[in-house]
């Protein structure tokens, strides 16, 4: 598969805006420390302000703030602003009813994607937003 | 993102192995009961022989089996054949040495990243293909 860059390039946009304190960064600012694109900068804000991380103040004097303090953020927020629903492994769409492994697999692996994702989430927990922000000289 | 479904073809795809016994089946059986195309099937396949979980036997009187009774592989195995070393996140490149926050990314998120992948296999090895297979009529 595609290496799944998401969650490096959303924990990174959200150290840059701290590392940037005030006033409001803006998401030219960041795309530059990530090396791309405004757009693609802008469109995990959106998700992030969703999720309640991030303020964004459109406009010539606006910008984008934290909407925490960096302690009060934890890295399985930030997993649930981009991930949204999917988690990290997906079931597929059932389209075989004859077949009957296909019919099967919706109901035995429901449960154990589930305890693999709150793993997942459990462990991000476990690390705030400030951690990492105190350890950038 | 586009959810990551791979792995819950790899797990279909073993299952059906399991479930047909012998003797052995193909990648066309197999592809019908995901849906999808035999090539698609095969690379997996491969990835799952490289992991020592499937034994694949080309020819005509050729075909797929399991390498080992369904008892003895545990789902953490089966990510580990097909995710190789990229793990569910991927770090970013660093490619701006100017910006202090890129500089650090990669330091800073290798330990959390691990962390989370370990958690995940963990999760994934209390699982055998056997108690899947025992589920399916």
């Amino acid at each position: 598969m595609a290496a799944n860059t998401r969650m490096a390039s959303a924990v990174q946009i959200l150290c840059v805006i701290a590392y940037a304190g005030r006033p409001a960064t803006t998401a030219e600012v960041i795309a530059r420390s990530l090396t791309t694109n405004p757009v693609v900068v802008r469109r995990m804000l959106k998700s992030m302000e969703n999720q309640g991380l991030v303020t964004i103040r459109p406009g010539k004097d606006g910008g984008v703030q934290l909407a925490r303090p960096p302690g009060q953020i934890t890295l399985d927020e930030i997993y649930q602003a981009i991930e949204a629903d999917t988690g990290i492994f997906a079931l597929r769409p059932a389209e075989n009813p004859k077949c009957p492994v296909d019919r099967r697999m919706r109901d035995l692996l429901t449960p154990i994607l589930g305890a693999t994702n709150q793993a997942v989430q459990a462990t991000l927990r476990r690390t705030t937003l400030a951690s990492l922000v105190d350890a950038i000289a």
